[in-house]
């Protein structure tokens, strides 16, 4: 395949989340989106937040619609998250539990989805280790049916991108004028890659990495981010420090000398901290591993936003999935 | 016990799920019942239908009504249509996981269904490898508290069987004129007994199980059917082709030689196919063995109706449960 | 610590249940609650029975309002109970399956706390193997949140004390005219500590404790309760007769010689239920052990109200998380 066939195939792949419109029928990636479309979902999410942050009302935008969760990889939180979203949407909530399913019992992952399908279930939430598997199910179902990617392997987790965005814009304001630095295991984080693709098209202008070869290769400059090999120098000044969960796994796979070591050169306290700028906020996907990338006293201390981006990860759900919803084939009837 | 004793103890076990007034109250199995019962059914499952057949309507028959899943049989397909059904119809819906439940710590069914219904569930929906448990479940259950057999061993699975006779009546019209044949391990299935009996209420004059003896035995004749031992002659000139799940324990147990072979003698493929009449419907319960018992290219076919089965599923499970929840002691106070 | 700082650490311990205007907000335990606290619950409870005891309504209390279930003891029937009245309260309901969850995977209950906070969660019920768990709980949830406790080690159960108070008041009226006997494994019931406590405050004249040494010890008595060795003096011209489960592993454990021995000398049959008043009622918590504790004649009989005991459930767990989340911060803004 030469270059050009590579960038149309990666198109094709990107444009399968738009309908006819150019309007987001799926969500399986931040990649390839214009600003409108992520702005659209930011502000959607804003108008779900009640007076106070406890206040997210219930809505009846989904009432009658099923939304069932296709959780292949295990995730009580990520699953939960969503549940509680399409709940205050006012949808009926399907948790299929694929280990005792059919498709473990040999059923073809495709006749499963066409079975939800016929049972009338309007979207599915994909949950995948493999990267692709969310497309995969987006290229084979109905017109009426919407597609969210709730982390598929190594390649895109966009609803966390999505909230992570939303925190930002909130405490930060205008994307055009932050500097944003994302510590740790870049190369095998899907949360990364989508919150860079985010930032990028809602216009940061220093997006940085940091972190050792091993887990921020040089390579990653092509995604038009600066790589830091320390600390000190990639949170300096910064107005977001986005830290993320280092998977035990990585340590076991000589990556990494030891989680002690990891901490000490990359792991963020109090200390470090005052690199960024006096009002940086702190972001972490969770769950965090206090002491191996993160403080404790950094994680709970004021400059922390982490739990605030557990509250807005519904609101940004929420509309995700009524958008979504509502530019399917279905959703376009008049 | 003499013939005569059996035929009225066989119809008081059919009466039980009739109320006073001879209308359904509980649903254990298509045997016994009359004609009328079995349109009002299809009628009532019809009127859920929206325009399209994705637009099946929430409506709220059974708020604030409790449906208690009881599945000792695990069955995480027949479940999901239940439960989607019960929730189309607004009622609430507990998954009662047996297996970790009370019952198997030893507490007896009986004192499980007696606090259950104490808790105020309504309607038990009753899964179990034994034939006559939903039987024995209605027999002990207060008089508000209805009863829906979602297969019993190998005697019934009445929603399954009205679910195909949906599927019959909006592809095929009049019952009357129909020839229908059902292929496969019929001597061993509660689908087909529950198919052939609502078949022949229904008045469907040309009804034919096709297989080897040693799943289709000659004495099948008794319940009304014409025996086939070969496709060719079982399938000529039908209107309806129903294939029945073989059954991997049917194949250690001796009764076959092989899938291969079973698959070259009674497996269903397009050129098979072309015995029936060429706007025949082919119809499988599901899960589908690929290659086993119908080749892919069929059940993925024009004339496969598996997937509107499913669809049909919903609303006619809707349909079961709002009648006999509207037939109990409850349902009946002005 | 002296006795005067023990009493005043037990004071704090049960005031962290009231809000600022002495109303409770969580409901952790009956000790130190007031007769009008006790009896609020009860009248909401009996608001929400309809005109027959089928007849629970379904409220729309807490719309809009989640509930997380966080069961780290399994409990199925104690969970449905509450998952039912949460129901009809219109809540969402959230069943946390803690061994399948990151508080599994190392996450702490304190993170996994703040993260179902962070997600809008409104209330927690909370059961745990160990005492003080619930309390734990309460001491670290934000302002608007409200804790039930559902059973903790051997500590306390307040809503299953409260529903047996429910059931004596429905069936007997007037506390302050009252004998009750309570029969059983008094010392390690949580069940029994929340009972006598809550029957203390509304005020039952005769409470009497009946069992063995090695289950009823002496020292029971600084309670307040009678204890009694033998049954025909324990049950003589009482109204209501309560009786414990006999956990199986009291019995490995020494305490007892064997089961037919204790039910020969402690076993409530129909025989020695007549040493009670002629209308008594018997009462258990469930699952009844039959042949151990209760003759089934006696569990089964006219003056048992057990299942009623399940059914009032509902209906207190109702009132108790209806009243509960009032008195939180959220509730009580205007």
């Amino acid at each position: 395949m030469n270059p050009t066939d590579q960038a149309s195939a990666q198109q094709a792949f990107e444009q399968i989340q738009l309908n006819r419109d150019g309007k987001l029928k799926h969500f399986l990636t931040t990649e390839g989106l214009d600003r409108d479309t992520l702005t659209h979902i930011l502000e959607t999410a804003e108008s779900f937040m009640g007076a106070s942050d406890q206040g997210l009302k219930k809505v009846p935008l989904l009432r009658g619609r099923t939304v069932a969760n296709l959780f292949f990889e295990n995730s009580t939180r990520t699953r939960t998250t969503f549940e509680l979203a399409a709940k205050r949407l006012s949808a009926d909530v399907l948790n299929i539990d694929i280990q005792r399913s059919a498709t473990a019992k040999g059923e073809s992952l495709l006749d499963t989805l066409n079975n939800l399908q016929a049972m009338l279930c309007d979207m599915f939430v994909v949950r995948h280790a493999e990267s692709g598997a969310a497309h995969f199910v987006a290229q084979h179902v109905a017109p009426h049916v919407s597609v969210i990617n709730a982390g598929d392997g190594r390649h895109a987790h966009p609803t966390q991108a999505m909230l992570d965005m939303f925190t930002i814009r909130r405490f930060k304001g205008d994307f055009r004028q932050l500097s944003v630095a994302i510590v740790g295991d870049i190369v095998h984080s899907r949360v990364a890659r989508s919150q860079i693709h985010a930032l990028k098209i809602l216009g940061v202008p220093d997006i940085r990495a940091v972190g050792p070869t091993t887990l921020v290769p040089q390579e990653l400059q092509e995604m038009g981010v600066s790589v830091y090999r320390d600390l000190a120098s990639g949170l300096a000044d910064v107005d977001v420090v986005i830290m993320l969960r280092l998977q035990n796994e990585r340590m076991s796979g000589a990556l990494l000398p030891s989680t002690g070591e990891y901490f000490r050169q990359y792991g963020l306290d109090n200390r470090r901290l005052k690199y960024a700028k006096p009002d940086a906020i702190v972001m972490h996907p969770g769950p965090t591993n206090r002491g191996v990338e993160i403080d404790g006293a950094v994680a709970d201390g004021a400059q922390s936003v982490i739990l605030k981006q557990v509250t807005y990860g519904i609101a940004v759900r929420m509309a995700v999935m009524s958008i979504a919803m509502g530019n399917t084939a279905a959703g376009e009837q008049p």
